[in-house]
Parts: structure tokens; C-alpha cells; sequence
């Protein structure tokens, strides 16, 4: 998990700039809060946000097993008409080029924008996806992989198609907003006439250091979510979220790759907000103070979903969120889920267009994404305070070595 | 500045559950970058970003000396039909309390949403004001202050009225997402049958840590934005920014309070992208890279509007954005910009939806703002590169003691 490595390190260890930063952190300390304005003037202390960088280089891209940064920018793009393999390859090279760059702190060329200088790269990964158009677009259909067919209806879903797929994806996270506005600016300028944006969405997380240590984030309906996600250090980790090396056929250049499946879930939050905590607690199947499941235990007990309350009745209820999603009772099934909250502000009736803007991640749709769905779909007694209004399914190619670009695989032989 | 030097405490000395987080960053780093995987379970360094508080009691309310946070959100209420002058009193009395507990990193009294849970206060400030409307709705006209009268008409402006002005004006700041997400949330709940929501607006700025060491900000074209603000430490600072404690008359309960300009502006980022670095640095007058002013130095070198260069031209252009918005050229006018800026995804023709939530703090806007405003909108070469979309004038008052609540002075009499 080379990916993952440098990003773990950037929340519990300095890297060099920020060992010079640590001294000065002391010294601060023992300054005291008397001494805050006679320090006005010094330099703040080097903290590890700005000067973590996650690499662009490897077997896998970035942005996948990183933690979610504090802000997220999806996009999609649309290839202009006539726009044939040769440009598409052109762009992923161009976009290869500057997303190196841009990760590693440096300024891309050509690149005369102020609007990131001055930050670090704070955690900055960009990561380029195919949609199922993009295959026909390019006279590629014949690569298609299979996994790419199109995702299931599901009854609770409401979809704007103009928010929904595209022939290229690009998710952009970074724990600086500036550093995230300015990559999908220069990513939207670099595609020149060759792609033009389609929908594009933004979103956001807890900001490293806004909790005393690190947990897992909680989302907009104030749940901790993502419990249960699958840990870079588990066995089965990357079977279950990346194609294999060795993975042969028309789609062999997927090797190392991912599906992402992307959807904007809004939250019904005034409705929501009318159930007690109790009841609330009850359609997840947690407490809500610390994610501790109803059966008991902490947040990482495994759910026990046997268990009968002294009045006889199931402790995790039938259609508690967490016992329809358990892996338990879909064979196995895993996701990584990396999602990001969105807060678009109001509707004219004054409810909140926020939710989540839920990124699973998997080696195969078909025995991730799509089984869970189906059983949220018919049990899910959360489903009701959700609306499903976008929806993208994009084939995310392996990461790529100095000298190639993301998708050469595909895009040359 | 009872209010300011607690935040500038924030980002450049620890407190003290930062002072042990202080300690964990020294272990840390000895323990080098080869062991980060090893120390995966351990806590994360305590940072100063969580557990930085702002006061909510004082002479002034807070939210206009701190920094401006990484996130923002402003939003104008309405009352609602019928609504009185106790009713009034009651919401401020409701909102300044849940506001005073959010600060301090408490939970609010029956707030039942985890969404901020776990998050230490985060710098959050909660800042109240009056539009000119209020006055009107709650008999209150008689003490409605002249600085109140509406904004003139600028050439500029293609102002959207459903975006603009308001009864009752809130402005959140924090530097994490779901506590300033949380607090809006629970004042618009709050809000009752008492007022709704009218417009909200979503904005943000750098992520503390996120450059080696403090500096001005950068808006979205790329440039040092704020290098002229007035300082705290300015002997003139609360001459220019407060109205005075001994201010007497119909609007004395103002003594200790201020006016916000409150303004929309898109930046046309795609027409301001094609000029070249050079003549967007003579458009404003500075450099890029620094700030530094074309008739030299460095950032923070006084202007020289009269320097020329040596082929007889001015340093600094005839409508260059800083001359024209130069305190010298404006007897001395001068305001507290205190902005955050915005990105709502991209318009139909493919431009960014984005640009500057403009909040300017003054004791008078007639001395501030609106002259500044007046010679831009003439003569600023900056000015066709931008849209006055949404426009707001409030009165914010003072700040509460304990016991208090924000408005008291206006609302019992």
C-alpha cells in the first residue's frame, strides 16, 4: 500500500519541516497565553497540514486509500464531439503531468494562476476515471470492461441524468480549499477543447486536528460512518478493492485499478430531525455518542445481531441500517467507502440540499456496491430519510510510474 | 481587543490540552518516517485547531477582529409576518445563548445532533446583526440609525434581491466544516416560527497550517488580498471599525458595535484568466507572487502612487485597483475587509460560480465602504472582472455580558 504510507504518517509524525516546527511548537507552549501579543508577529508554527503530500506515482492512484480529505471536488467531463483516442490520450497526459505537479507542491507549466502558491500541498490527490461513454466515444467499446455496465434502478432513486455519469471522472481532495479550487481549475483549463465539464460537485470533511484524536468522521445526520469500513492492513484489503496485477482479457489494463461508484445521497434532515434520539438510534442500529452499535459494546465491537433486548425484542432492529448493510448478510460483500458531506445551501422550502456524496470503491461493482444496494433498497428503514439524485459508476485505471500518465494502458498499444 | 487575542493566541501558541499535544509532536517525530506504520493506532498530536475558542461575551461580538476561519457561512432571516418586538427579543435571547454554548465547545441545551460532536469548538464565532427592514417589523424605526440608509446604486451592480439584504443577519466562521455546518443548523431550528431563512451563502478560506507561516490570504484570482487592512494594533483600529462606547442619540444601543457590508461578487475568472500574469499584476498593482506593490519593495512596503517608471509611465497605473482603492486617495477612508470567498460549482456556460463573499466591518459605512465603492465603481480597472451580485447593509451590535443577550440594549427598554 505504498499510497497509503505517507498519508497515515502525515497525521501522527512530522516529516522534516515539520520536526523544525515541533521546537517552535514548545517553545510557544512555553511562552503561555500571556505572551500572545508580543508573539504576533513570529512565525506560526510548521504543523504537518500544508507540507503533507501523498505520491502521484505507484501501483495504485492516489486518493483512494488516503484518508477523505477535508475538501473534495468531483467532476465530470464529456469528450467533444469527434474527439478521438489520440486526444483522449493527450488529455490524460496533460492531466497526468500537472496532477503530478500540483501533488508534489510544484507549479505546473503554464500554470500563471496564484491561487494555490504560498500552500503546501496538504494531502493534495487528484484521481482520473473512465465512464461507460468513454469506451464508444474513442472506438474502444471492445476494452469495456464488463464491470461497467450500468448500475441497477433501485426504487429510491430520484436521478438528474445532467449530474449523473460522464465520459471522464476526476475526484480532487485536499485538506486546503484554495489548493482543491485551484487543481479542478487547472484540470478544467488543461482540458481545452478536448473535454468540457459535465457536472462537478463539492464537498467536504472534518478538518485534521478539529478532533482530539483521530476517529472515525461522522456525517451530516451527525452519525460516525464508516466504521466497518475495510483497513488497508486487513488481508483482503486490496482483493476487495483493487483488480487484481495479474488480471487478464480485453480489460487487462484495469490491473491495479478500481470501480468507484458515486452518488449524491440528500439528506432528509428535517425529517430526520423530528425523530427523538432514540428513534434515530434505532433506524441506524448505533448510538449516536460514539457509534457503539446497540448490542453493545464500543464503536468497534462487531454488531452482534442475534441479540434480544430483556423484553424480547431484537437489540439491532430488522431494518436497522446497520444489520441490511452487514457484511454478514451479504456474503461477504466490501466497499471502501470515502465519501465526502456537500452543503449546497437551501431548497425554497428551507430545507438543507446537503448529504453526502458517497464514493465506494471495489475491485468488482457487481459483488460490492450493487448487492449491498439492493438489500438497503428493499429493507433499509434509513432509506426513507434519503434521496439518491446523482449517480456514476467509472472504471478508475491503476496508478502509473514516472515517464507514463494514468490510463496509457488503455489509451496506447 | 478582548476578543482578538484569543485567536491570535490560536495560531501561534498551544493551550493547554495543546501544550501535552506539543510533547506527542516531539515523540512523534523522533520516531522518523520509516515507523508510520507502526504508530497507525496511536493518537493523533492534540493540535491547537480543535480546542481554539473565541469569547461570545464581551465589548464587541465576536467574528470581526478574529482571523476569518476556513469556513463561512452567512445567512439573512426574515420574521415572519405578525412578528413582535418580544418575539424578537426572545429569538436573540435563544440564539445568543445556543451561540454562547457552541463557542465554548459546549453542547447547546436540547441539541440532540451529534453532527459537531466530538469537534473541539474550532474557532467558532456567531455574529448577529439588524437590517434596515428590522426596524420596520418590530416598531422599532424610531431607533433604526441613519448609518442604516440603504446603499446607493453602483454602475457595477446586477443585484439578485431574493440573495440580498434581510431582516436579521448571521455570519458563522469556523475553521471545521461540521461545526460551522451544526451551528447553522441549529439557529435555523432555533429560528422557530420567529423568522426564516431567506438566503445562505457558503465561503471559505486557507486551512490554518496549510502555508509554512502566517501571511495575508489569496482570493480566487490568485492575489494577496487584505495587505491594507487596518490592524488591531493601529492606535485608529476601533475609531474606524466600532462605533464609539459614549455613542449617544436614537441609536445608542449601537455604542460598541458595527456595520457590515455584505457583497456577492463573482469573479469572471475565465475573462481574467486570459490576461497575462503581467497585465493582471498592472490591473491590480501588485505583484503576483508577493504582493509586493509594481512601485516596489515588498508586501508590505507603502504604495508610491506617484513612483514612475523609467519609460515615464506610472509604477502603479491610473486605474489600478490599488490606487484606486488607496486610504490615500480616499481621506482616509478605511474599513476591515473580513472576507471569505465562494465556489457554488460552475455556471451553465462552463465558468466557475465563484468569487468573494465581500464583508466589510465599519463604524460608518458612509465613511467606509460607500466612497471606496464609489471611486471603484468609476474608475477601477479590477471592476470589469467583477459581479456585485447580492448586497447587505446590517448593524451589528455590540457584544453581551453573561446573562446578556446579543441586541438586549435595542430590544428592552
Amino acid at each position: 500500500m505504498p499510497g497509503g504510507t505517507t498519508v497515515v504518517s502525515r497525521r501522527r509524525l512530522l516529516g522534516t519541516a515539520g520536526a523544525a516546527g515541533a521546537g517552535a511548537l514548545v517553545v510557544g507552549a512555553g511562552a503561555g497565553a500571556a505572551g500572545a501579543a508580543a508573539v504576533r508577529g513570529r512565525p506560526e508554527p510548521l504543523t504537518s497540514l500544508g507540507s503533507a503530500s501523498a505520491p502521484f506515482h505507484g501501483a495504485h492512484q492516489a486518493g483512494i486509500v488516503q484518508p477523505a480529505q477535508a475538501h473534495g471536488h468531483l467532476a465530470a467531463f464529456d469528450l467533444a464531439p469527434g474527439t478521438d483516442r489520440r486526444a483522449a490520450a493527450a488529455l490524460l497526459r496533460r492531466w497526468s503531468a500537472i496532477a503530478a505537479d500540483m501533488m508534489a507542491g510544484r507549479q505546473a507549466q503554464d500554470d500563471t494562476s496564484g491561487v494555490a502558491l504560498d500552500a503546501g500541498p496538504s494531502s493534495l490527490t487528484v484521481t482520473f476515471g473512465f465512464g461507460r461513454s468513454f469506451f464508444d466515444r474513442t472506438g474502444l467499446a471492445d476494452k469495456r470492461p464488463a464491470a461497467l455496465e450500468p448500475l441497477p434502478a433501485f426504487t429510491g432513486d430520484a436521478l438528474d441524468a445532467r449530474r449523473s455519469e460522464g465520459d471522464l471522472w476526476v475526484q480532487i481532495g485536499a485538506d486546503d480549499a484554495l489548493v482543491a479550487f485551484h487543481a479542478l481549475r487547472l484540470l478544467q483549463k488543461k482540458a481545452g477543447d478536448t473535454a468540457r465539464l459535465r457536472w462537478q460537485m463539492n464537498g467536504f470533511n472534518r478538518t485534521p486536528g478539529a478532533t482530539a484524536h483521530p476517529m472515525t468522521g461522522r456525517n451530516l445526520m451527525g452519525q460516525i460512518d464508516g466504521t466497518n469500513n475495510p483497513k488497508p492492513s486487513d488481508a483482503d484489503f486490496a482483493d476487495r478493492v483493487f483488480v487484481p496485477e495479474d488480471h487478464k482479457g480485453a480489460d487487462a489494463w484495469m490491473a491495479g485499478g478500481s470501480y468507484a461508484v458515486v452518488r449524491r445521497i440528500r439528506m432528509l434532515l428535517d425529517t430526520w430531525d423530528h425523530l427523538s434520539l432514540e428513534r434515530q438510534e434505532k433506524v441506524i442500529g448505533r448510538r449516536q455518542s460514539d457509534g457503539a452499535p446497540l448490542s453493545g459494546g464500543t464503536e468497534t465491537t462487531p454488531v452482534d445481531l442475534d441479540k434480544v433486548d430483556r423484553d424480547g425484542a431484537l437489540a439491532i432492529a430488522g431494518d436497522a441500517h446497520i444489520r441490511v448493510a452487514s457484511p454478514a448478510t451479504n456474503r461477504g460483500a466490501a466497499m471502501l467507502r470515502r465519501a465526502f458531506s456537500y452543503h449546497d445551501g437551501f431548497r425554497d422550502d428551507g430545507a438543507p440540499d446537503a448529504g453526502l456524496l458517497f464514493i465506494a470503491w471495489q475491485a468488482d461493482p457487481m459483488k460490492g456496491f450493487v448487492p449491498v444496494q439492493r438489500k438497503l433498497d428493499r429493507g433499509d428503514g434509513l432509506s426513507r430519510f434519503l434521496r439518491h439524485e446523482a449517480s456514476g459508476l467509472y472504471a478508475v485505471p491503476g496508478g502509473c510510474e514516472k515517464g507514463e500518465y494514468v490510463g496509457q494502458r488503455l489509451l496506447e498499444d
